[in-house]
């Protein structure tokens, strides 16, 4: 027997009608690629949201065909979130760090009608343009007087497409399974696979990002995503923020931490998210000149962990709390995010700080198990190491496309699980916390040792700005750990002096056997560090005494 | 094109096993007709909902069938929110206020397989026991050394059940959209009628619920929910302290001032919910005896208007921030809530606390329109007034039954709203104020003259505990109103003195005709005033110069 309730489905366009007519004045500011800040509203956005929708529709864009974007983060990009899903099309956000080839490749595997792109990327498109296959518009996202001149085929501005149209589009009803947007990992091995979300995947996901303890942002909140939307949708922020009427400050191309910390201080921002990568530049630049961040009340950070030491300049130097947060591409993408309970708040401050750096509880609509090479359960005991996987109603069934692999395990009560890749413990109060991915991971004797527990350590001393833990080939104990750091300008720091500061805070068969100083450690397309490149590059490195 | 994420139902199953294994720890911590103090965990609790789950099925109740309870809030109801629904049952919650005929209706409408009921009940249950026509077990929630003596037949002891059952229960998958509980409204016109809600609907309400714009609870938070789990799921804050992890306080039959502040005081209670006239009693309890509310941090309070000196007392007195909301059983019952914005932070105090005064901005899931006697929309501008509709996934589609009415009215576009029956002004912001219900609307020479106003500015006369302003017939304004007034123990306070008391405070057109002083304001079973009784009561009341 069903309910006798109403039967609406989840629908992103839902998001911006209701910001629009709850918060219509509630400001979206932009720094544009133009130069300039750009200041819109709720209300303004989703004419314009409606007035491109009428234009995809005259670009002869059909439901469920894929319309890609190159874009930073700004108010066309988040227009076009709202367009494009709003009216029943997918939304293919491209990530512009890729390789051309990688790019192409995803391109044709997605079969993209139009691609919409900033400019900065123009070089980009103008060199995969000639070769893909499907798309038959290209649109600059920029002001019609600047305009570049250029050699695409069928190059539209934007401003253009909207202006042509009135904002009385309606938003189409239909099933809430329906796809509304698809994000490529960026495997680094083998072709990048596509993610295709759901409209319900993606309403239920923003439900449960905005819980207290999850994201918990409201309507009293500023938010910076500093995470890019070409990448997982930026968290969900862009739909998060709509749901609950948040100002919204989108950063654009500047990710330096000058004029990051400039659109913190004149906008007010309370709440930021961004990788720990982005976060160091601006802790220096802020450092280094003396300024505050007072508006900033916290910070989300994920993508990869957390250095504890990046955790302790923003809260004992600016008083910013900062939420540890765990997700992937596969998982749209919020897994876990790292909240006390109220018994922890009894706990001295030195074991709440540990707490906090774990990756933290499952969000509810996450389950969560880690298990042994057979599958069998690991304890949760904050100790015992295993595989991690997760199932839910956010978390990816199959890759995208007729070739689409299917990456579910199942259980012995026929349970699907999707393996993350990800090594952790959960301890008894359920919070999870990443010892490594597991094709990192760092096996001597037979035992693991926690590749980023090795670089926390390495991260906490002064002199360090980055640092990466590979596993070596070691003649007797199968792999030792090498540690790769990058100095910070103007610091010295030796081999001696780094083997001697792990002294005392990891067992002592886990200190690396050597250490290596680089000018860069290779970052990926979504600001993680490539330890495959780095495992190549020091593939023959000779560890002392072998 | 249908996105390529797990296919997960939204069941309340889960909401019980995420909080086992996240928050297993947690306490439970209820006032037991038993007379004492009963501490268990939502580990604990999630053994005994499966015990009980096994028991139901012994007891051969199937999917869809109703299970009846006639509790006060206590862990032994909340057992079987989650072990009825969660095995595909729907429980049925019935409101012991009721008279004793309407109940039966009710158990008989319902066909009740099972009925559960704490001892203070008894007499009711064996008044009604031999008459209803479905009932095949009544099942005492007592411990089994204080099981009555009764003739009640098929009298089974709760702990019985649950003693001869494993907790290996697997809770079953199924549809989202399968009905999970059902609630009658407390119709004060005609037959009660039920609403059924789904697991679907339970759940959205749930997620959206649990926003810090909303309720805003955390895994930080101590909850008492005082409003009632036998009346629209106590707001349905029994699911939503599941799924994020809060202590639970139950009241048990204890709800007089004395008893809820001492379970405030030694649980540590940081949130609490109830109805305004529940609150009036602690508040009065709390005054004579200067005692403090010191844990307590936010109250939400809805059900009827919160009365703007209520608020001032417990947040000028006591520093705890009172949240206004609105909701009706049709709605799960959350419709708004009242939360300042960010741009509101700048306002003057008096204005922001003329804002909170408001029912509050749609929880995000719900649509809002106020609506003329033709049906077309009445500007949001704060003043003007229309009647009240709304719709979205936990908004009730039918009643229950097959001579289930369908309230719903169509609007142009075809699209589906529910007909609240309250009447309603909304402001450019989206803040939602109920000025009336549409019944108990006073109309003057044509005009609307708000009742809730009138009795809004009666509470805040220092000798006033209770006013209801109700419309008298008159020859020649059609209608004009009358002040029916308890007073505060103790106090005096003259008619001539509260028609002064108005003065300035509205429009002078609105002050009462008269005012009559009664010992005590009938009140409905969900704690709301029953203006009908006293229309009745005061229908050949003579109005001054008439
Ligand atoms: N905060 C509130 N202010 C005024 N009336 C309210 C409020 N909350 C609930 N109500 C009234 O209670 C009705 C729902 O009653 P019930 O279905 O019994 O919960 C609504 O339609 C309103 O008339």
């Amino acid at each position: 027997m069903n309910g006798q309730m109403m039967s609406a489905p989840l629908l992103i366009s839902s998001l911006i009608t209701h910001a629009a007519r709850h918060s219509g004045d509630v400001p979206i500011v932009s720094r544009r690629i133009e130069g300039d800040i750009h200041r819109t509203t709720y209300s303004q956005l989703h004419d314009r949201a409606r007035q491109m929708a009428h234009a995809l529709g005259g670009l002869g864009v059909q439901a469920g065909q894929r319309v890609a974007t190159l874009a930073w983060n700004g108010y066309r990009h988040l227009e076009l979130y709202f367009a494009v899903s709003g009216s029943g099309a997918v939304l293919h956000t491209l990530n512009p760090r890729l390789h051309p080839d990688q790019l192409l490749y995803i391109l044709d595997h997605a079969e993209d009608q139009v691609l919409f792109f900033d400019l900065t990327f123009l070089p980009l498109v103008e060199a995969v343009a000639g070769r893909c296959k499907t798309v038959r518009h290209f649109v600059a996202m920029i002001d019609k007087d600047k305009m570049p001149a250029s050699k695409l085929p069928n190059l539209l501005c934007y401003e253009d497409l909207i202006a042509a149209q009135k904002p009385d589009f309606v938003w189409p009803t239909f099933d809430e399974n329906t796809a509304s947007s698809l994000c490529y990992t960026s495997g680094t091995t083998g072709n990048p696979k596509g993610v295709l979300y759901s409209h319900r995947s993606t309403m239920l996901h923003t439900y449960a990002s905005v819980m207290p303890d999850a994201i918990g942002i409201s309507s009293r909140d500023c938010v910076l995503p500093v995470v890019p939307m070409f990448h997982v949708n930026a968290w969900g922020l862009p739909y998060s923020c709509a749901m609950v009427g948040a100002k919204l400050v989108l950063p654009g191309p500047a990710l330096d931490g000058k004029s990051l910390h400039e659109l913190i201080a004149t906008e007010q921002v309370s709440f930021a998210a961004g990788v720990p990568t982005i976060w160091l530049g601006m802790l220096q630049y802020v450092e280094q000149n003396s300024l505050s961040l007072a508006p900033l009340q916290r910070t989300i950070i994920g993508g990869s962990a957390v250095p504890p030491s990046m955790m302790r300049s923003f809260e004992d130097g600016y008083g910013i709390e900062v939420i540890h947060a765990w997700g992937m591409t596969e998982m749209s993408p919020l897994g876990t995010v790292c909240r006390l309970r109220q018994k922890h708040l009894a706990d001295p401050l030195d074991v709440q700080h540990a707490r906090l750096e774990k990756q933290g509880k499952a969000v509810f609509g996450v389950d969560m198990r880690i298990v042994d090479p057979q599958g069998a359960d690991v304890a949760w005991d904050g100790k015992s190491q295993g595989d991690l996987l997760v199932r839910g109603p956010w978390v990816v069934q199959s890759y995208f496309g007729p070739d689409g692999a299917q990456p579910l395990v199942s259980d012995e009560t026929g349970a699907q699980w999707f393996p993350t890749g990800d090594v952790a413990t959960i301890d008894a109060d359920g919070y999870m916390q990443i010892t490594d991915r597991s094709k990192d991971v760092i096996k001597s004797g037979g035992e693991w040792i926690g590749s980023i527990d090795l670089e926390n350590v390495a991260m906490a001393h002064p002199a360090v700005a980055m640092a990466a833990a590979i596993a070596i080939p070691h003649p007797k104990w199968d792999e030792r750990p090498l540690l790769v750091v990058v100095r910070k300008p103007g610091t010295e720091v030796t081999r001696e002096e780094l083997i001697e500061h792990y002294k005392g805070k990891v067992a002592s068969w886990w200190v690396p056997d050597d250490v290596v100083f680089v000018d860069a450690i290779p970052i990926g397309a979504t600001g993680k560090m490539l330890k495959n490149k780095l495992r190549e590059q020091f593939k023959d490195h000779r560890l002392p005494g072998v």
